[in-house]
């Protein structure tokens, strides 16, 4: 059944946008079941697993995909040294997928989520429109209240500024979730029956300024834009805080996004999450995370890049700094973050050697004038 | 029939929201047989019409609606001298009506708007739905992914900073459109035959920092927390522009609201608005707008406001300042906007002496703090 394109009675597009540019990367800890909802339209890309926990534990992926799969020992033999930076029994061990990825597209997905159905029935092609979303211009500099401006059916309103007509180019698309939404501990201990119902039928832009909560379940980007500031963090075995990773990598790619005038949406697509986690497990990871999100958030709020940093790598590496000195005053765990920072981008410039000179498009350029104005 | 509260088989609540709080503007130049439609609504509230254009010409209103009806000599011989600062021939003229209302809250119409049907077929209470976001708080310092999370089945997600669940007060509800989209001659030319028929089921907060293009068709607002910066400007007869009296508006207000940490929401309610205006006449008014827009928001991005502005008079007089010094050397135009802005706020005082000496409410003022952590 590999490469099979077609598949009867799905909306499959006959050839799948972006076949041989975009990677599904899957952070997991079992066997892969949950792919045989997602065939129709994942087979016809390439998978890299990132198999969490145990590296003597099998796991089974079902037949006809084509994918690679890196447990601990083989993250450990890569990156040797580096793969210190690279987190051990949390999910946040999905980012060393991004690093090892050779396209320009990831997405990623956790293993507890299915297909949904849009409000007629129809199953939702998650991947289709994070296609769209990426490949379509973004609008942070001006909000547009009929959203999506590029969209069918849709356009700028009265009263949008005809020089920010082109957009800027879109380097993050953020999904959501029906059924389970994504809370905290204490909002899933206080609401334990509450459960996503509304399909809300929109994408729009994050403006340019404000900081939002990025969930790593249904997340796709642009890696030659934003990659090198995937970062998921140094969660889970060994570490004081767990479930902030997907937070951590949020906040980082919103301030660079925002200097290199890159668009981050959100909105569509939905997929169906399937399972709550256990809201005392959770809060015993998140509990700390409560916590430093009070001083985090304030300290992205007010970070500022220089000029000089003109590519994700500088930008990353001068948030590192940023971090240990403001938020290393609160805990060590900061000051190891920030080297783990580091650490990660060596990490990714050795794995991606012709990226690392790579400056940002052209386009971002350009459009930084304009938004400069 | 006057007085009716309930009406068979329609969603009024027994007892009409905020009944004795809210007023309803109505601008037109023509009789109010638009109203028919959605006397099941409106009935229980007061109205305020302000006629614009030829004051001989007689208004018809239909029966059992209570209203005030205000022509072209009633707000000279109120306002004096001071009614220049009220435009003729253009529904700018609205804010007048604003000016003379004594109640809390604004609630603003255009007269080709009909009563829209949800994706169920159900008749939309625009009226009840503005009155629910703002009666709600606003979320303007950080993004929540699952839009309003103080409406039914939704909530903060994930990673969302507690001390912020409180919210802002809300200020502005700006509602949206089926049917005919609030397009600029431009689009409309471009695309005479597009159609808006999307329904985007959500309401969210436009971030603090960012600025919108505020429609004035489908307007609701706390006339106590921004009333007197929802001044629609110098429009029509003997203005060298037209149709930019609610993007002004918008931009004053939301300026003004990030400074005292107001919110202002968009999204539902939808109205159905019947009739595209005439794009050639809509290009004639617009044109020097669609120059000076490219100047006015970027003033608008980067103006700011002192400490001691902490009353939306003193905000606005101080905008008016920066609009007379910083766009008057655009056009001659602005010099005289920023006088009648002036001029607009004398009035507005002398119309409602209470509040002129009111400050922010203590929940604004309280909230202030937590924005600026």
């Amino acid at each position: 059944m590999a490469g099979t394109v077609t598949v009867p009675g799905s909306s499959v597009p006959l050839t799948p946008l972006l076949k041989d540019e975009l990677d599904i990367v899957i952070p997991t800890i079992r066997n892969l079941d949950f792919l045989e909802m997602w065939r129709p339209f994942f087979q016809p890309y390439h998978l890299i697993i990132v198999q969490d926990g145990d590296p003597s534990k099998v796991i089974k992926v079902p037949e006809g995909f084509d994918y690679e799969l890196y447990n601990r020992n083989d993250i450990n033999r890569i990156l040797g040294p580096k793969a210190s930076c690279i987190s051990f029994k949390d999910s946040a061990c999905r980012c060393f997928g991004y690093m090892v990825s050779k396209k320009k597209y990831v997405f990623t997905i956790d293993d507890d989520c299915f297909v949904a159905k849009d409000p007629s029935g129809k199953d939702i092609n998650a991947l289709e429109q994070h296609i769209k979303n990426l490949l379509s211009p973004s609008t942070p500099f001006f909000f547009n209240t009929l959203y999506d401006p590029y969209r069918e059916g849709a356009d700028f309103v009265r009263g949008y500024p005809f020089s920010l007509r082109e957009g800027a180019p879109t380097a993050v698309s953020h999904g959501l979730w029906l059924n389970i939404p994504d809370y905290d501990a204490p909002t899933q201990m206080v609401k334990p029956r509450e459960r996503n119902s509304r399909y809300v039928d929109a994408v729009l832009t994050i403006p340019k300024g404000t900081l939002f909560p990025m969930c790593g379940m249904n997340l796709a980007f642009d890696r030659q834009l934003i990659g090198p500031a995937m970062y998921f963090g140094l969660m889970g075995d060994g570490q004081p805080i767990g479930r902030y990773d997907d937070m951590w990598a949020g906040w980082c790619v919103k301030v660079i996004c925002d200097h290199l005038s890159l668009g981050v949406k959100t909105g569509l697509p939905y997929l169906w999450h399937s399972k709550a986690s256990n809201p005392f497990v959770n809060l015993k990871k998140e509990y700390k995370g409560i916590f430093w999100q009070e001083d985090i958030i304030p300290f992205f709020q007010s970070a500022t890049l220089s000029k000089e940093c003109d590519t994700v790598q500088k930008c990353y590496i001068s948030l590192s700094e940023q971090v240990r000195e403001k938020l290393g005053k609160i805990d060590p765990y900061f000051v190891k973050l920030a080297d783990a920072m580091v650490t990660w981008i060596e990490a990714w410039d050795e794995l991606n050697p012709s990226a690392a000179a790579t400056a940002p498009s052209d386009a971002a350029a350009e459009n930084g004038k304009v938004a400069a104005k």
